[in-house]
């Protein structure tokens, strides 16, 4: 992940102030502010979310930003007026909403199923808790507590005194009235937030399911409607169940995770079967070229499996995290940081005429509605926060990544470090930089769901050296990428060696309990052999395929590998063995798998492609497997669409 | 089609007053002609159209009806009221569109894109050219050539002086003008048709597919954009070159529905894959539950398929018409024609959760987008127009229903009546009611694409009895439905019994030349095996997958007859044969198609979706085709969503 947070703070933060003011919403802010005469810029109520957005992806990425660096300046500087834009902009009574100041549409909340004034005010708390807790900085925060203060003066229930008894059209307000509950303490920002939750499903706005006003939240069975508006409002009900501890939210929780994860999740982690309404489909409705799969709602999973995750400690949701982090989110930024996949589909046809817009199945500098790019800004700046947890009895990694984590023992803080090549290679070293010594406490690490073998060793020492965690280059820095195996230093006690049954626990943690000193390593090592993957039998659309995985990635294989070669007549040869290359000069660096295939013989159809089957004495086949053998080469699916335009598949049909 | 025909006109025309005036249509005519005040309702600026789709339908229907039956003065009443609410609408210029007369939108072609006004006008000039034909009177038709004259000296290529070089963002005009020219003899309505045409696909809508703006059409490789859009823009292109005889125009006709046909056509005959737009997909992307096929493209895939029979006298053209007719379009009607389907998907899942709207799975009784119903009126009482041609040598039978056809024999008028109980019956007796003795013609038979066998016997007979067409009862009465087979009444000469490869021609007719007497029958047996159909391998969506057809018959499992069963876990036992029963009482009479199934056994799933295949020893099987067996009724799609709501399936797993 270094690589590519390095990527979005060099290329993709940075270029945030150019696009926002090529795309217009800046204009639109000195608009608003008076600043500046003219029309507003761009077709939707929501340009100011792109700048929150930043904001708040900038925010967190100052944070990691040491303040005095020459980039940390420049990005402080950036930040800094952008902010100043946004306060100016600001009406003396809180509200702001450039698109409603400038006189477009219908009033202030006359809309508030399009208007979008609440979605834009909850990116602009989000991004001023993320500029606080970044910066420690009240600036932004103030301004967003004035309007956060207006909604509460405004928005309520009948009987409340509150004037307008509404929710928005696109939920979002929701989590970031948590967050900036938390943040605060004041708790009427928790209740507004609640308000809002379960004022959705009652018809306010028309009893859409595109706006999850077709059904209360805590009644629904399944996940349905536009897929990012039905992520952010569950992420906001697992914050509420977390805050408040209600087992029916809770329960809400926990059911339309599991219908989302069971029925309309793609092996990706995209969700989104439909591009109209750019909604979930039917259950197993899971189109490979027509999936949706925006950006945006693989960034929503992730933020609400994080909130579960917390919520149960239930290792499936970062299970869910990981594949989607890897697969179905990544995939939306180019590799260079400067295009982006608004949709991600799993297949693109020979031939694919691409019609360009925002739904193109090529990378986009930037879109009409542009969503999506600042949305995977701010993810890719605060990614850590999803990669470990304590509970207060020790540390749980969650996802695997180089790194120092700290967490807490009884009130003392422990702190591990992390050193890996993943998911490249399997091996996770992990040591312990920080530890009480009088107590015991639990290293919990998360047994990935698509791992069917591992094993962990222990290796408990005194550091030799006396480097601490910022030694450079001495044996037993956690950060050094030569951890030697326990075969080769001896190997202290029980259990040198586990599998999976027995160690695993059944919520999918492997619990290390045990008092440790500095120093002591434990190196858990996955099996990384490339897998056939299938599905449910009731994914009509990938009926007779498999999809190629090794570790947490899904593989694609793309036209750019196989030139000369359409993809569409192509079939896997499942009975020969996959086979594993890294190529450090491809797509910059990765694990290619390689496979045999077969070239269908192309069928001379005539001019009705449904051929009678009849004939074939009772027996129907799905087209010959007989055909001219080639060798197939898969790339992750995050690297897609990196090179020259083509196809791309990730099912692969077997006959 | 008789009892289709009977419904349209006993209760679809009948309704449409009531509905276009529930709708608003009439109100905002009513408006424009200043004889009320208020608002305009409805929410599209093609209003208009769909009052004029149903005057055409209207129209054809009053040349069925005699003038003096109840129902033909009902009728008739009708439709001069509603011509002279249009003609009271018309400004004093010619101009007609009560969209823009109520001020709405941008001004008199200032939105070609969106605006609708040349769409609306190409409808109001088709049904004037359906009332002039049918009743003779010219009433509409004034009215429609005062339009047709506004936009000839409005719109024309830079340099002809006219002030606006401009296209409609839905063709409609082009096809409706060649119409126009043939009713009128004015060759400008020709020539702006062929103005209209060809400037499509240079960017002066913006370059979008959508609108036909990508790609001129002479150079365009394959459909695309909006399926109505792209057909309707088609269909223009066949009468052109039918016209005209430009050869660049037959070809881009021939190589666009070849392109259609064989990668963008469902099995149904629908076309359209994607909601998003109403537009074709890529090639072989045909995804059955998601199929958008609309109503309205199978109507307008059968104009283009029916100028495309006329210029290249092929029967290609007429077996998809057939298959269009029989299945993707006579599904979009309910039973008793009072309610609607606006997409004709292949599969809807069990537990649909149906949100209602334009895009229902359900059938409803009108759309906010009203465009399919009056259409499927206007073809319904039309449809005898695409049964039969003449070439001046004899007469073509395209299509096989009962009734009478009129044609033409090197001046020498030719008349033969059809009897059949098609599609339930394969035998299709044809008799020779007029025809000159003194020379050779030819009675022309489709053998039908999806037919592998038959036999054609001939009978040539002096009338027994002197009963011409109109006896009743007589044995030798056309009309009659126990015709003997020839092995009964003695046979005349060659050929007797003749198959197929010995006497069809390359380009699908069975030509039958000789000197005919009245009197003379053909006995046409099409065998009616029911036989499980694949489709190409490129079909991702339904590989693995067969679907049952009888005839010309498209069938589907639908729940109302598995009742306790789910569909999705169904799959076809294709060892075992097919059976075949019809049910006089079943959804107004069908013949229903029997088969063997297995229930698959329901897979405890857990969260994830896609388990690891790698541990089958290699070999990958797409489920276990072990299950409980259960028997399986097919009924003809056309006949689906009738009774109560449930799943339905066109194509059936085969493991």
């Amino acid at each position: 992940w270094a690589a590519r947070q390095e990527v979005n703070a060099r290329v993709g933060i940075p270029q945030g102030p150019f696009l926002l003011e090529s795309a217009g919403n800046l204009h639109d802010l000195r608009l608003a502010a008076g600043e500046e005469r003219g029309e507003f810029r761009g077709d939707y109520p929501f340009m100011d979310s792109d700048v929150y957005k930043w904001l708040e992806a900038a925010s967190w990425q100052l944070g990691r930003l040491h303040p005095d660096s020459p980039e940390g300046r420049r990005l402080a500087d950036d930040v800094e007026r952008i902010i100043g834009l946004v306060a100016a902009a600001q009406q003396p009574d809180g509200y702001l909403n450039t698109w409603f100041q400038a006189g477009k549409g219908a009033g202030r909340y006359r809309d508030l199923r399009w208007g979008h004034e609440l979605y834009c005010a909850g990116h602009l708390i989000q991004a001023a808790v993320a500029h606080h807790r970044a910066t420690g900085r009240e600036r932004l925060l103030d301004v967003a507590r004035r309007f956060a203060d207006h909604l509460d003066a405004h928005f309520g229930a009948p009987g409340s005194g509150k004037p307008i008894d509404g929710i928005d059209g696109h939920p979002q307000i929701e989590t970031a009235l948590v967050e900036l509950y938390r943040e605060t303490g004041e708790r009427r920002y928790l209740e507004l937030a609640g308000y809002f939750v379960d004022r959705h499903g009652h018809g306010l706005l028309g009893g859409e399911a595109y706006c999850q006003d077709r059904v209360p939240v805590r009644e629904a069975r399944t996940v349905e409607g536009h897929a990012v508006r039905q992520l952010y409002l569950l992420a906001a009900v697992a914050d509420l169940a977390t805050e408040t501890g209600e087992a029916q939210l809770h329960a809400a929780g926990e059911r339309l995770w599991s219908a989302m994860t069971a029925t309309k999740t793609y092996l990706t982690g995209g969700v989104g079967a439909h591009h109209h309404g750019e909604e979930f489909g039917g259950p197993y409705e899971l189109p490979a070229e027509r999936a949706y799969c925006e950006t945006c709602a693989a960034i929503a999973s992730i933020q609400f499996s994080w909130r579960m995750a917390l919520l149960t400690g239930d290792a499936r949701y970062s299970d869910l995290i990981e594949r989607t982090l890897f697969n179905g989110f990544l995939a939306g930024v180019s590799l260079d940081g400067q295009s982006w996949l608004y949709v991600n589909p799993l297949q693109v046809r020979d031939g694919h005429t691409d019609i360009g817009g925002d739904q193109s199945a090529r990378r986009t500098r930037w879109f009409r509605c542009a969503c999506c790019p600042p949305n995977v800004m701010r993810l890719m700046a605060s990614l850590e926060h999803y990669f470990a947890s304590t509970d207060g009895r020790g540390i749980q990694l969650h996802q695997f990544a180089t790194g120092t984590f700290r967490g807490d023992a009884s009130g003392a803080p422990v702190v591990v470090s992390v050193s890996t090549d993943y998911p490249w290679d399997g091996r996770i070293a992990v040591t312990v930089e920080e530890t009480p010594t009088d107590r015991e406490w639990t290293l919990a690490l998360r047994v990935p769901q698509w791992c069917t073998s591992f094993s962990v060793q222990r290796r408990s020492t005194e550091r030799r050296t006396g480097g601490g965690p910022d030694g450079v280059g001495d044996p037993g820095d956690p950060e050094s990428r030569d951890v030697e195996p326990c075969d080769v230093e001896p190997c202290d006690v029980e259990p040198c060696d586990v599998d999976v049954e027995a160690t695993a626990d059944r919520d999918g943690w492997l619990r290390l309990a045990r008092s440790w000193k500095p120093g002591d390593r434990v190196v858990f090592e996955l099996d990384m052999e490339p897998r056939l993957t299938g599905a449910d039998p009731r994914v009509d659309a990938v009926r007779g395929c498999v999809a190629i995985e090794r570790g947490p990635l899904v593989y694609c294989v793309e036209g750019a590998d196989h030139p000369g070669s359409g993809l569409d007549d192509l079939v896997l040869d499942t009975t020969r063995p996959l086979a594993v290359k890294h190529r450090p000069d491809l797509l910059g660096g990765v694990t290619t798998v390689l496979g045999s295939g077969l070239r269908r013989p192309s069928t001379a159809a005539g001019w009705w492609p449904y051929p009678s089957r009849s004939g074939d004495g009772g027996r129907v086949t799905d087209g010959a497997t007989a055909g001219v053998p080639f060798d197939l080469v898969a790339v992750p699916y995050y690297a897609w669409a990196n090179r020259e335009d083509g196809a791309m598949r990730v099912w692969l049909p077997t006959s």
